[in-house]
């Protein structure tokens, strides 16, 4: 039901961004850059969690000492994030970064921008322009105030310069705090610009809020077709992230990874303990990364009718339950089985080799 | 930015719903029905919670004479949700319900159906048709499968009948664990009836999975202009249902009440626990229900410009941060009293009747 723009593809690293590639998740290390034991200790944590690009901020020489190091011990697709100090970029692309992010609005002249974008060209990789509502150019901000306006034009002006080194391996980002803003910018800037687009809602806040502002965001630009690669920023950890960025995608049926649970929310019809029951089957079922669809339903009004729909299927009434596979049902379990017979059932299902196709 | 459909108005209660009024926020009770006293419990958690409308299920006649005790001792207005048994509904009316939900795949003949819609009209009590992908009517999916036409189908063949009865005090929804149906389905009735909207994300699972499920779903029908009341269905507690509910509304600017916390992922540039301040922040303003946006950044890049345009901002660097108010730097502070001098400032903002203008 998505009809997703098309854009063109750059790659970072082994990761290909944009034009029919899936839509990629990262996220950043919130490490000290310098501390290379633990950057290195949350790339690889990252990378269990299923994050594909980790981005890096480099804001020192100390920092660049330590990129080289951490480069050297992985072949995790890895971006410098860069403000300020242009040359701490040059020597990221020595160092053998795979991709260069830096802010229109904080980077420097002409001449260093251009210098920049000669060592990503030499190096083959690409460069985010990653525009934020928090540190925009002052005449832009004269202009345009606190508007998408204002951050896209911010994005076109650079894209134009780089155009005009010839340099077009480049994805966008326009992120503000503010959700609807930064609909509106991509909005605006998907129809000006074929570029491939990092999506995302800066600031978005804690675990919770963060969690809301970024899914409904990114809920409401995917549905529109907008957006080739992701990352939720939350203020918690970059693995929360990556969990809330799959989340997202799974919801609209882009990416599949792993068990989506269908339960209900209760009510006074309910005569088991669905809330336990939900959560301890989708904890017991982490392990699983075949996407599947498995309800867990506490009553007979919408229960046979979720679980007939899902691969695999609970719907429990007054102390026993039914369970279903492919729509059928398979098995009557009494309430204190209920939770292995279908974690049984579906890493059976998962051995016997069933696969659904993955919609992009 | 959002451009809201128009809908005709109904009232349930005190709570005006559609036209210009302000998307509602509702839940259900999920404690026992009969169980007078945790039900009204329940109803008092969620009035506090913020919750304008709450609905109950009744699904036997002790439900029924239950009901008649807890409309006695709330004024909250209350709503019914009737499954199978049009005589339970027609009992709730007689006992004061301020709404009726049936669901057309259930409810049973037109006869029946048309004696519930007199009691209601007699009453003056709007019905909501409430679709559910888990139960439609069998001739309908043996024409449209499980899809959105499905559902719409199912709501305009029910809207045809109260029509016909000289019946339109309606809303309806279209429930479908499936976020882009659910969507695809409420677009496509939207622009065939002007009748409020009931929006949500039905059997969304777990309080993770199916608050990212509610905030993509219901973020993109809202930034459509769709939905004029809506309720969050989480397998966890009905308050926490709510407070999505409003965060969702929060995260696009349409209801704003209390603090919007601003702050910053972290990166490898912030040299003061940002996680900590802005959870810690979150929590001692949970207080305020003036709608203020507190940004809590933790580093030079993007924190001064955040700060300036919240309402009160901290931008904080080395042991140290600056304080802003209302785009002003006000006080230079310690990071010891951050936390303290941040919640002060709000405080002393909203004692001063500072207000934003709410966006409806």
């Amino acid at each position: 039901m998505i009809k997703r723009r098309r854009t063109r593809q750059i790659s970072i690293g082994r990761v290909k961004i944009g034009g029919s590639a899936p839509i990629s998740v990262q996220s950043m290390t919130k490490t000290r850059t310098a501390d290379v034991a633990s950057t290195l200790a949350q790339i690889r944590s990252l990378e269990d969690a299923g994050c594909e690009i980790v981005r890096i901020a480099l804001s020192d020489s100390d920092d660049a000492e330590a990129f080289k190091k951490i480069r050297k011990a992985t072949d995790m697709p890895l971006v410098a994030d860069i403000h300020f100090d242009y040359r701490l970029a040059l020597k990221a692309v020595r160092y053998g970064v795979d991709g260069l992010r830096i802010n229109p609005g904080n980077i420097g002249s002409s001449e260093r921008v251009e210098e920049v974008v000669r060592a990503a060209k030499d190096a083959d990789i690409p460069i985010r322009i990653g525009v934020n509502a928090g540190s925009l150019e002052k005449d832009i901000l004269k202009r345009h105030g606190h508007t998408p306006w204002a951050m896209v034009e911010s994005a076109m002006r650079r894209i134009e310069i780089f155009e005009g080194l010839d340099f077009r391996d480049i994805k966008v980002s326009l992120k503000a705090s503010d959700v609807m803003s930064t609909v509106e910018a991509y909005r605006i800037l998907s129809e000006k610009a074929d570029y491939p687009l990092h999506i995302g809602i800066t600031e978005a806040g804690t675990a919770f809020s963060g969690t809301v502002k970024s899914a409904a965001g990114l809920g409401i630009l995917l549905s529109q077709g907008i957006g080739d690669t992701l990352r939720v920023s939350l203020t918690g950890t970059p693995e929360e992230e990556v969990r809330v960025g799959y989340a997202v995608l799974k919801a609209l049926g882009i990416r599949k990874k792993g068990v989506n649970i269908i339960s209900c929310p209760t009510c006074g019809r309910v005569k088991v303990d669905v809330v336990s029951l939900a959560c301890e089957v989708e904890r017991r079922l982490l392990h699983i990364d075949t996407p599947l669809d498995v309800a867990v339903m506490g009553c007979v009004v919408n229960g046979p009718g979720e679980a007939v729909q899902a691969d695999v299927g609970l719907a429990s009434g007054d102390g026993v339950g039914l369970i279903y596979r492919r729509g059928e049902v398979v098995k009557k379990v009494k309430e204190e089985d209920m939770v292995d017979e279908l974690v049984a059932m579906v890493e059976d299902l998962v051995l016997s080799g069933y696969k659904k196709s993955e919609i992009i």
